[in-house]
This record gives structure tokens, sequence and C-alpha cells, in this order.
């Protein structure tokens, strides 16, 4: 006898069916869909959702027995449409994505200081280029976040040898994060030669990168958004690229997603772009969240990583 | 009154006098020479010089007064020729460069993970390129070579999430590093994803990278030497990356430099060339090191990082 009905619904979901089943849950039925317009005829009694929020999110009102859904993704946007029910615990993928934050913004910045790209260009030209690398020790981080990512990223930081600043609320969570700011702009961005957004989208971070922000930073520094694309007032960054008021950006997410062909940051020669890759939902690392939840469910134990739907994270 | 007299002779001369004028070295007159060409006058009656091994070499016959040389390199080759005088005391430069090299090794196997050329590629095209990028955590790197700079790169594979293998003659220094192996070729090779190669140049040393190493390694594998040229079997290693018997290599030092133009290695699409750049001797990494070491010569105790001439390091 089954208490529980899952379905997961998640491109990867064969691959979760195998990781869930060799987890031997007990008493859980479960169903699977790799997208959402072939639901199986179960969907609708399943009392558990299980997959990436932007499937979910269009099929939520026929998923009427559902009362707790668990999030593939650290942000759940689509499931925060104020039209859709909100009568189920939500529960996002949280404490993963640090490590691969961190392999996405030092590998970045490794290549601006390395001079990767300039390399790669004297070596088509078979040039034996000796110009000096430079370092990140020494050098200042800028954190706009400071949540489990910021505090990976900060650790990172720091055994390369880095100052960390860190912008936050209120918390002041990670003690390798060298100095907290919370509203000085000027004060935190003056002497950055990274900053890094990692801020969740809700109200309050819509375009905290914004003029001001980016006219207080110094003219080397680069600018890393592998956070919401919602953070940024993307006019005002694409002026400061062009204007060299900053020296580059390395940008995984946007207003408007895929970014449009025409789009001003696709010319830039100072802008990369990586698609939203930076930390990808690997199957390996979020079915473990699933499974400790769902132990945590059938011992009536509360569970981890619940989302405040009116605070969005 | 000076008790010593101090020869500069480097490309940096001015920078490092000023670094050792305010240390207030006492008991010591410094003359400097960017180049060999033009020696002050007083550069045979000095008693120490500090320098570049491939500027000093020519001239060491002409510095008759030499008692201690001190290197800003690791490697002091020019100064090894056996027609040289060895009637004086070598310390090189050690302790300083695993940083530099972290950063060098993990910057181009963090581009490797994340497709940072292919989606620049991508970009040039216009092309949202969610490609799903690799990651460093769990991926196994074998060390050719434990010492300082093997130490700080198996630290930082471990922050990564690496598994650390080391190839070393007999030591077993690094607690980092989670398997040794004294010569077994293979079974150091077999699983490796990235092999680095950071011997100093001796006779035991010479082509260690041959066609059984490369021929042991997986084909997924990439090899990056920052270390010296001699210790690859250049012909073998164009024949592996030619035959995608292995993946990629990131090449720093060569056989021959600068690299020839006709070299093969320049025209190999899996092949990054970096020219002689990973860890260049930095005046304020370098200063201290000789600041320390005149410290103990006036105190009568011995000097730091001397160098066997026999040995080769």
């Amino acid at each position: 006898v089954s208490a529980h009905s899952l379905l997961i619904l998640s491109r990867h979901a064969p691959q979760y069916e195998r990781l869930f089943a060799a987890a031997t849950l007990p008493e859980l039925s479960t169903f699977t869909a790799t997208d959402n317009k072939n639901l199986p005829p179960s969907a609708s009694a399943c009392d558990i959702v299980f997959g990436e929020p932007s499937l979910i999110a269009p099929v939520l009102p026929a998923l009427t027995n559902v009362r707790w859904i668990q999030s593939t993704w650290a942000g759940v946007e689509p499931l925060l449409n104020p039209a859709l029910r909100r009568d189920y615990d939500l529960t996002n993928a949280r404490g993963v994505f640090g490590p691969l934050m961190s392999e996405y913004v030092f590998g970045y910045m490794l290549a601006h200081e390395r001079l990767i790209f300039a390399r790669r260009e004297a070596q088509r030209e078979k040039r034996w280029d000796t110009t000096a690398p430079g370092t990140l020790r020494g050098k200042q981080i800028g954190l706009l976040g400071v949540g489990t990512i910021g505090a990976a990223l900060a650790r990172t930081a720091k055994h390369f040898g880095m100052r960390v600043k860190g912008y936050t609320r209120s918390s002041e969570s990670s003690a390798d994060v060298d100095a907290y700011y919370h509203g000085e702009k000027s004060a935190f961005a003056c002497d950055l030669d990274y900053l890094v957004c990692i801020m969740p989208n809700t109200g309050e971070t819509r375009h905290l990168v914004d003029r001001e922000l980016l006219g207080a930073l110094p003219a080397r520094a680069v600018f890393i958004n592998p956070g919401r694309g919602s953070s940024v007032d993307e006019e005002a960054l694409a002026d400061a690229l062009a204007n060299g008021r900053i020296a580059a950006a390395v940008l995984d997410v946007f207003q408007t997603e895929p970014l449009p062909a025409d789009h001003v940051f696709w010319r830039l020669p100072n802008v990369l772009i990586t698609s939203h890759t930076a930390a990808l939902s690997a199957p390996t690392d979020i079915a473990p969240l699933f499974i400790e939840n769902y132990r945590r469910l059938i011992a009536e134990q509360p569970l981890l990583h619940r989302v405040d739907f009116e605070r969005g994270y």
C-alpha cells in the first residue's frame, strides 16, 4: 500500500526515478513525465510533485491533489505567479550550488587575470606572448548577497588570498567576509576588482545593480552575474560597459531569457555571455534533497528549504 | 662603512633597489644593472649578486669577488653549466610560486570544464548555448612532483573536491595527496582527468612524460605543463594530441624557448600555449626572500633555499 504518490516532472525524470528507486523510499508510488504536454493519468492524484518550476507552473491548476512541491531549482519564480495556488508546501534546492558557482565565478575571474583569451589570440598568430598576467591575490571581491552561495564564494576567495566585502540586508553569517555593508552602495563598491551578484529574485533586489552602484565601481572592475537578471538595470550596465566605465562583465542571467538576438550584450566586446549555465541542477546533487525531505515527511518532521511565497525564496 | 656590496642584475633592478632600500639593510652598498652589457665598474668587486640566472651566467667569469648569488627564479639552469664556477653559495626562489601556479593550473582546468572557449564561440554567433559544463568535483588530478608547488596545487584541488594522486621519487610530504606513486607510471596515470607536470629540470626528470605515460592516460585526460620543457618527450606528446590519444594540453614550457614558429604545437587545435608566463617572478614576492637571506648572512646563519649544484635544485 502506498501512502504517497509522486509525480516527477523533469527533463531528467528517468535519471531521478532511478536515483529515488535506489533509495528505496517507503510507501511511495512514482509517476514520471519529461514534459508537461503528456502527463500520466494519475498526475492529478499525486500529492507530491518534484521537478522544474517552469514545467510545473503551467499545469499546476490540474495537479489538484498536490500538497508538496520540491523544486529542482533554487529560483522558483514561475510558481510565485500571484495567479497560481499557494495551498501547498513549496521547497527549493539549496546548499548544493555553492561549489558549482565557485567554479563558474573563479573560472572566469582567473580567465580574466590570466589573459586566457588574449593568450589564445597570440597563439593564432604564433606569437610568443610574455605579457605578465595578473593575480587574484590581494584583489577585492564584492558579494551582492551572502547566503550559502555567497559563503561558498567567500571561502574560495580567501583560498586565493582575496579580500572579501559582503553586501546584505542585515545578516553577517559568513566568517570569510572581511567587511559587511548594509545599504552603503558607494562604500561597498568604490575599491572592488570584482563585483558578483548572487541575489535571489525579489522585489527588494530589483535593479539593485543600477547607475549609482555601477558608477561607484573603479574602471578596472569586472561585474559577474550568475544570480538573477532582475537584479540588474540592463540599460545602465550596457552604458557602463560601452563607455568603459567598468572593464568587463560576465553575464549568465538576463531580464529576458534566452537573450534576444538583437540585444546589445551580444555585441559588446567586453561582455561574456554564458546562457544560464552557471549552476545547472545536477540530478546527483538534487536527488538527495528530495530523499531527505521525503524521509522527513513520513517521519512527520518539518521539510527543509521551505520557500516563503511572500519573501520569494 | 659597508661590509657587503650587492649587484642587482635584473630586468626589474630599479624596483628591487627600491624594495631593498625600504628594508634599510645594514652595511650594504648597492649597484644595479638591467642588462649584462653595461655592468657598473664596481660589479667585479661585489660579493653578492641578485638577479636572473640568464643575465648573470654570461658575466659570471667577470664577477670575480662573488660569494653568494640569489636567483630571482626557481630554475637556475644557466648557472648549472658545468663550464661555470661553483665556488659560491647559490640560492633560488622557492615557496612563492605555489599560489601563482595554482591560479594558472586551476584557471585552465576551470576553462576546460566550463567550456569557456566554446561558450565564447557561441556568443560570436549570438547563440544561446546551454550545453552543460563539467565540474572539477570528483575528478582526479595527477601531480608529477609534489614539492612546495605540488603541495599548493593539491590543497587547491581538495578545495574544489578533487581526488589527488602524487608521483614522486620517494617523499610523501603533502597530506592533501590521496595516493602516492613511486615509479608505477600506469597505475598513476590510468584514471586521471588532469596530469600536471611540476618537476624541476634534472637528469632524472628528462622525458618523464613519454609514450608510456601518455599511453596510460584515459582519452579524456588534459596534460598541463607549467614545470620544465625537458620533462616532456615533445614528439610523443604531439602524436598523442594529434591522434586524440589524450584530449588536450596546456603548455607553458618547451624544449626550446621561445617555441620555434614552425613547431607543430602552435598548430594543434587542442593545444593552448602560454609562453612561459605561468608563474613569473614578481619583485614584491621575491624581494622578501633576499631580505631574509641577507639578514641571515650578516647574522652568520645558514642561507635559505640553497641549491645543490649536483642535484640541480
